[in-house]
């Protein structure tokens, strides 16, 4: 399990993005689209607040994240 | 095979859906929604109750975690 | 190649599964369910006797294990 | 977390890509296609800008990069 | 890259399989079935001879091994 | 990110297709088949010439490599 390494830029990208609560869509490997704010990362997962509560993924199975700026 | 990392949100997050058996519903990477509360976790493995008895779930093959508040 | 942590929870419940030969449904990341008994297990892998021989499975491509009690 | 290596033939690939804003068609390993201009890359992820604005990807999620030389 | 392990049971597994030459099938992360005799392996690939050549596999996108007795 | 460890047989496979400049075709796990010369190789990714350009494909992505010998 790896420590989240604020060295890089996506950890700071993504700290940018839970920081402003930017709305956002992530696309896992299975394809499903997740729409709402991250509340937070670590080195294994991120935590994505949607419309009825949380969802914790897994970074090794998340494809992209899309900030969805109006 | 890592140990588990107390340390990690994501590990503590796991943990409290284990002590409070919060009912939550994990999705695989293959696309298969499984409902149930989840037993322990280790650096490698999930464990999750389900109706029928217990399934054995790695780590690296789940996506999410939600939990399933009333 | 990661050697077997004998310390961790998920390898001593194969171990279990082992020993006692429950009868087991695994389902692989292609989504395709193998059911059997789990013969041995090492680092890499897992070996499950099914009725026309055996399967060496990557733990990598295993979604998950479901103890068959009767 | 690895950090960058610029050793690699990959990481001066694509920080070439980068620095002509080389258009590129990004494959996932969903299969979707992405097309735009790569950013930035660090060890974990790649970020791509297309028509609409930014999307951030997983290294580990990415299948292949073809430049689109007109 | 890892080194081969040979103190782990299911390098010594594949091992006989190559040193005996028996015919297996293998299934791939994509499902796909090839049916052949291993040539050798290493701690990155394994080598499958088939009916017209050779198929270098990563051992990462393999599922299952199934040797094929008569 | 994984220095090239030209000790691996597999390494050494892809080295001689490189240096042949044998017309191969490569699997993803999306199923998708590139056919092509592989350009060269490295730790994380290979580097693919095909009809109509360069594709850069991730080490982690490829399921098979087939020679293609005439």
């Amino acid at each position: 399990m790896s420590p989240l390494d604020l060295s890089l830029p996506s950890t700071r990208y993504l700290q940018t993005l839970i920081r402003d609560q930017v709305p956002v869509q992530l696309t896992t490997l299975t394809g499903e689209n997740l729409n709402g704010r991250l509340r937070w990362q670590d080195g294994e997962c991120l935590c994505l607040a949607c419309g009825d509560g949380e969802i914790l993924l897994w970074r090794s199975a998340v494809a992209t994240v899309r900030p969805r700026i109006a």
